[in-house]
């Protein structure tokens, strides 16, 4: 069975999930990125790739930040974008996913961003433009379920590669709430298949997958245990429903047990450095101390993410 | 009385209702907009024609989907686009819509795109704009209470053409909740200018307006007797708050007596085109079958939607 | 202490308040704002002053009027313009005020638009960015809790001095809800530093600050007193939250002691011009004859309320 992001030719045709992405084309979206960066620094931030171009933000899932860094990615890229938060919507007159999708397709559409609450709808949106004979339209899944975030991905696997240039020595940790984490798949699998020796997921039990060992990871149920040697720390946002759920004592005992400090962060290598996809929970998952130190990265993956999403959307939708 | 959608020289002003418009104002519509069917298939979908005016998308009733037509077609024309959900805003502050409009038309509008749950709202604001010698603005009406929604009837209109060339041998059936519908009232009076001989309305009675018949259209309170040899069904979209209301017993009686189904369209001419204003409640009004089947034009309808619109606007808004 | 708005070379940086705003930089966005008002009456309203530009409007607090003000200035200048109302955004979601700005300053803008319910807000984001690094990021106050709405203060100078030329003879009067009113902090600032010898307060007891006069104003408990012969007439908005509370009996008794009537405005001067920020409150802080009559610039002050925010937005963000 061929991957449904890729054509006949092996390019890039939808981005979907970072599963199953050869290792050429995950380097070929960092390797685009690169002067992009750049472009953002200019004092004309705009480039003509996607003029013309007509770029549907489908937010079936409300998300003002991620909503945002697409939108100003396909604005610096010279599309037009139109913003949809379809929950508001037509879903509430009762529309079927595929048929706003039919209707978004048949306004000449160029490219989708998708959110969804649920796991795998980006990917029965790319399935169906096909059998309708419209897959000139790229989709992109901005956050799909517990499924995947690619976009955030790929910044991650960005903002690595700037700061430790290859990724075949290093030993990466995942902390926190990796059941619930579509990021953390979406790491899991980039991290796997751009050749990082080891990777390690810090969470208690009843924040992880069952069977999470099949992605090829190591399991801490001990943050000491984990961090220690490690030369990239990948925080996950603790969603606000779970700490007052049936998982978790309390946000206060979480970060009794898992919280960064930077006592902890000492087991690391010194060089070490940290990540979060924000929006940050501080005093729960991270100390401000780590937040604002000199280990973290978090800005910079902000500014690399709109980078890595020029890039990805330059790639699938550029003129040909 | 003048029209007042036309200026003393018989041109198009704007776009309040199809009642009264003469038919070369709708072929000139429908003649603009075919080349603009075109754009929307090039790389680069964009035409200067509005470009450095302000299009103000004034919703005073939520409707993502319209809304989002008007962008898109404002858009390609280069327009500067603003839209407005005026429930959420300043009417909440008890501002009067015509307070509301006098600051839009401040801020140099060019042209409103005026959505709003009160018939003659639209053109209650062309009015007070002539009255304050505002009347280089123009404004185009996205649906007004139960009483015009024109570029849907025009669109149509477009699809008709675009399928059967010649509207003066046509027999057209408009099937549904003819009563509540702004819909139906602008496909009656273009069907109607534009010389098409026969036009049945198919409902129960509850929802037909009361001397319907004036409007020069044949009832039939049978859909069977409606649909036999007819060239195009024009199906109306169900409101939800009908269909639990006390003018129908139920979705389920409703789609057992004026469901459009297979069998139904077997009475049609073999070569019949079904059309729908969507959203589609499919398996309500319409079945599957005949929604995605070969006598639909119900996607085509939404890309002429496009080309319409751009073609309204450039004629009202274009540079002179 | 430095003036946080002025760099080392005494230029506008941001513009958070008119308090110590020396007179030749307001001169200097009332000349700017000239040239402007013309661009808005052209058939191209475009100019490329900011082109590639990132304009945030960073909505925490809403108002869609204030909103568009900002969005169409921005637009016109050839900016791309992100709106956010962050309440219903990552705010929800627990993140801090300054964690947002840093994320946004990340995705590379360049000008913050900012509206928050508390007072200071705007100030602090820009202490953060200085102490960031960032303070190439322009931030413009559109409004902060009871402080200053500063761009709503310099359009009402531009309307005064379109008017009236010269403010050194001038008697003005602000009319209405001075406790509450970010506008009348602005104004009486601006009006102060730009000479004008006498400005009046006129409002009941319940809605004067404690110790207004250390503003250097007159106060009036006596609307018709304070009418007498003055040259402009600023009115404020009542909000609708004052208007059942304890500080006012009703608005027909706000109406018939403070109500601008035109037999009130026979006080003033025959040439008196009669403003107010919108949106009005019609039969209660104004009577209609008045908003409507021939003393009334309320309109105008919403055209060049545009070509004052597009002359602080070049002036601050403009290629250097």
């Amino acid at each position: 069975m061929r991957n449904p992001q890729l054509n006949a030719q092996g390019e890039l045709q939808h981005l979907l999930t970072t599963e199953g992405l050869p290792r050429e084309i995950l380097t070929a979206i960092l390797d685009t990125a690169e002067p992009f960066t750049e472009v953002a620094e200019r004092e004309v931030k705009k480039l003509p790739l996607l003029r013309g171009k007509s770029v549907f933000n489908l937010f079936f899932e409300n998300s003002t930040r991620t909503r945002t860094t697409f939108e100003i990615a396909a604005k610096r890229l010279s599309a037009d974008v139109i913003n949809l938060n379809i929950n508001t919507s037509s879903a509430t007159k009762g529309e079927s996913l595929l048929d706003t999708v039919d209707n978004l397709a048949a306004m000449q559409a160029d490219m989708f961003v998708v959110r969804h609450a649920s796991s795998g709808a980006p990917h029965l949106i790319a399935e169906h433009l096909a059998n309708t004979g419209k897959d000139h339209i790229r989709v992109i899944n901005a956050g799909d379920g517990r499924h995947a975030h690619p976009t955030q991905g790929l910044l991650d696997m960005y903002t690595i590669r700037h700061y430790k240039r290859d990724f075949t020595g290093l030993t990466v940790a995942i902390v926190g709430d990796v059941l619930h984490s579509r990021v953390a798949r979406s790491q899991i699998h980039a991290l796997t298949t751009l050749g990082v020796p080891e990777i390690r997921v810090i969470a208690p039990k009843t924040l992880l997958p069952s069977c999470v060992e099949r992605l090829g990871v190591r399991v801490c149920y001990d943050i000491h245990e984990g961090l220690r040697g490690v030369d990239v720390v990948m925080m996950l946002r603790l969603q606000n429903e779970r700490m007052q759920g049936a998982l978790l004592a309390s946000p206060q005992e979480y970060f009794k047990s898992f919280g960064l400090t930077p006592e902890r962060m000492a087991l690391a290598k010194p060089d070490a450095i940290v990540m979060h996809p924000g929006p940050m929970n501080r005093g729960v998952e991270i100390d401000s101390a780590v937040a604002d130190g000199p280990h973290a990265v978090i800005l910079p993956q902000v500014t690399f993410g709109i980078a890595v999403r020029m890039a990805v959307m330059s790639m699938l939708g550029g003129a040909k």
